[in-house]
């Protein structure tokens, strides 16, 4: 029998979402159902809203940064039991594919339709509103107070730990946190740093302090971003804006450049600012944020001079295996997820909670249900 | 006593070289003497002709791939002997600077004058035309009887290595060769595309034979370099040019794409065609060739993707470490130069052989003193 929920639906780009009655599938092979506890918004969820990111397909249930409890199996599911806390999560890790066995990527083949198609990993939808097909971003739709995703996407979390933070281990810590030690691999004593001081580039920075980073430069526009960057790592902070070299102030701080940076920005000029920004021979940008167009220009010579450019999804982290050991870290004391949470929202407040982040009040907030 | 040599001198860009003789200033602190014995002539070459690469410095010396004999030190060298063979390099290891030290670069801090600056270690000019000074393409001129030389810009070979072949070493060897083991670290049964089949193509091909690459596809717009090309590893053939899609060529031999892209063309719209041949989540395409400006410009969906782009410099190889290795390899049947060496000249005649690889009729020419 199918589950009533109620979700958060986008119906026309840059509308406010309509909190309705949704229907979702009983789950089918090897898919589970989850009621949700928290999730968080992320900035993706607004590339959504605004139409930048392609693969819409309206109406459409955004969310893709959740944690909840698992309340009902589909059939053949092995990993997973009734009763168990889980993250679903963006991206998939079949552990049948190439990308899976072969540990290189965390792109896993089977999962990519369900990233960018925001359907379920067969393809097909789940979810209905009036009889009308729901998409679910990325496969997940975890702006609802339950959803069905495959086994493949649902990551099992410790139950003693906090969904409210654990969360955020979703998105936002993978991305950063993972972008340092599996993408980067970070070496103890290197030199870091960090173009945006979003939810992600604090993750960037607390996952550069996890890896023993000496020197953590964080970078943005707003002033307001120190205090936490510090609370979670920065060495140094440079407030960026008209008439700041950025490239230029981290230069100063580390001769030469750094070793790593990181784009948590997005977009081709700061794209190349994290690039110009690292040292002759071995320096690498790492770039996350979301693209500005379809072109990415960078100085040819930064890159011949034997830098290094790479893209990150959600921190190279193959969801079932990496994710349930970020988690753990907090629980060790080794990363902080409280201080990224600065505003906390009842589900039914989404749309307020979107314009904190549009804003810039917000670094996370997060919904309960 | 300065040593009295023949040189081919640039006086003016897109000129034939005249061969004078020249004065070279006696080896100071750390420097040798090297008599030429053979020398290759490389695009670099070509491109410092026609004024394409900024750091000219007219009149100069050119040629950078050289292997002589040790004819006279300076004071306090410690490394080299008289009589000993050697590969004098356009780029250094001091073995002091942070980059040597750490083995993370091989762009030695104290070398980045010579190489780029066309100048002795200590920035200035131990060369001399009719009084007139002379600039050496990246501190070494190789196309000269002899040469004055930093000790942490020589390499010691075996002396039982026929410098013929040994000579490409300090050039197309090590980028090509080392550009696969040392900076991309290609491993066995991977797959490689390898755009354009010079003397630079042609050693990434063999490299990735070296590493055991299971698909080696490589292209270019000349027919004939198929055969040298699968005499040294190619597996598959692409002959591009008007209506030939690359990528798609590649990706209908390797599913997918590659997972390793080498651009020994130069210019961003191989470079884009390199990167976007390569596989979604851990593909690397590395460049090698000359830019073709101040821009890079690639699919920004590519690198978000998690694939990845390099600069290789002389393949990332340290050179006084590395390229004695190289040497070795040859002499174990390991790597090919003689496939690579398509002409032989006297020295005198230079400006023929610049010609021909100019027309695409030699892969290497190699003068002989």
């Amino acid at each position: 029998m199918p589950t009533k929920a109620r979700a958060a639906i986008l119906y026309a780009f840059h509308e406010p979402f309509r909190i309705e009655e949704i229907e979702l599938a009983d789950p089918k092979e090897g898919e589970v159902l989850v009621e949700m506890h928290s999730c968080g918004i992320c900035h993706s969820d607004i590339s959504m809203i605004d139409g930048s990111v392609p693969e819409g397909g309206l109406p459409i249930v955004l969310g893709h940064e959740g944690a909840g409890v698992v309340r009902a199996l589909g059939p053949g599911v092995k990993s997973l039991q009734i009763g168990d806390h889980v993250l679903p999560m963006p991206m998939a890790e079949c552990g049948q594919c190439e990308s899976c066995r072969s540990r290189k990527s965390n792109f896993c083949d089977n999962g990519m339709q369900s990233l960018f198609g925001n359907v379920a990993m067969d393809g097909t939808i789940r979810a209905t509103v009036g009889g009308r097909p729901l998409h679910q971003m990325c496969g997940v739709g975890a702006f609802s107070t339950h959803t069905v995703v495959h086994e493949a996407k649902v990551a099992k979390i410790d139950s003693g730990a906090p969904m409210e933070g654990a969360c955020l281990v979703s998105c936002a810590v993978s991305t950063g946190v993972g972008a340092v030690i599996y993408d980067a691999k970070v070496p103890p004593g290197a030199t870091v740093a960090v173009f945006g001081l979003g939810a992600i580039g604090l993750n960037i920075v607390q996952g550069a302090r996890l890896a023993g980073a000496k020197t953590i430069i964080g970078l943005d526009r707003i002033a307001d971003r120190e205090g936490p960057g510090r609370a979670l790592g920065l060495t140094h902070f440079v407030q960026v804006g008209p008439g700041v070299d950025a490239v230029e102030e981290i230069r100063k701080i580390s001769p030469g450049g750094v070793e790593f940076a990181f784009d948590a920005v997005g977009g081709s000029a700061v794209a190349r600012q994290a690039l110009s920004s690292t040292r002759i021979g071995c320096g690498l940008a790492v770039l996350i944020g979301v693209p500005d167009g379809a072109d990415l220009n960078v100085s040819y010579y930064d890159i011949i001079m034997g830098r290094r450019l790479m893209g990150s999804m959600l921190g190279g982290v193959h969801p079932l295996a990496d994710a349930p050991r970020l988690v753990e870290l907090e629980r060790a004391g080794k990363l902080n997820f409280d201080t990224l949470i600065t505003h906390r929202l009842p589900f039914e407040r989404i749309n307020e909670g979107i314009e904190l982040l549009r804003a810039g009040k917000a670094i996370r907030t997060v919904l309960s249900f």
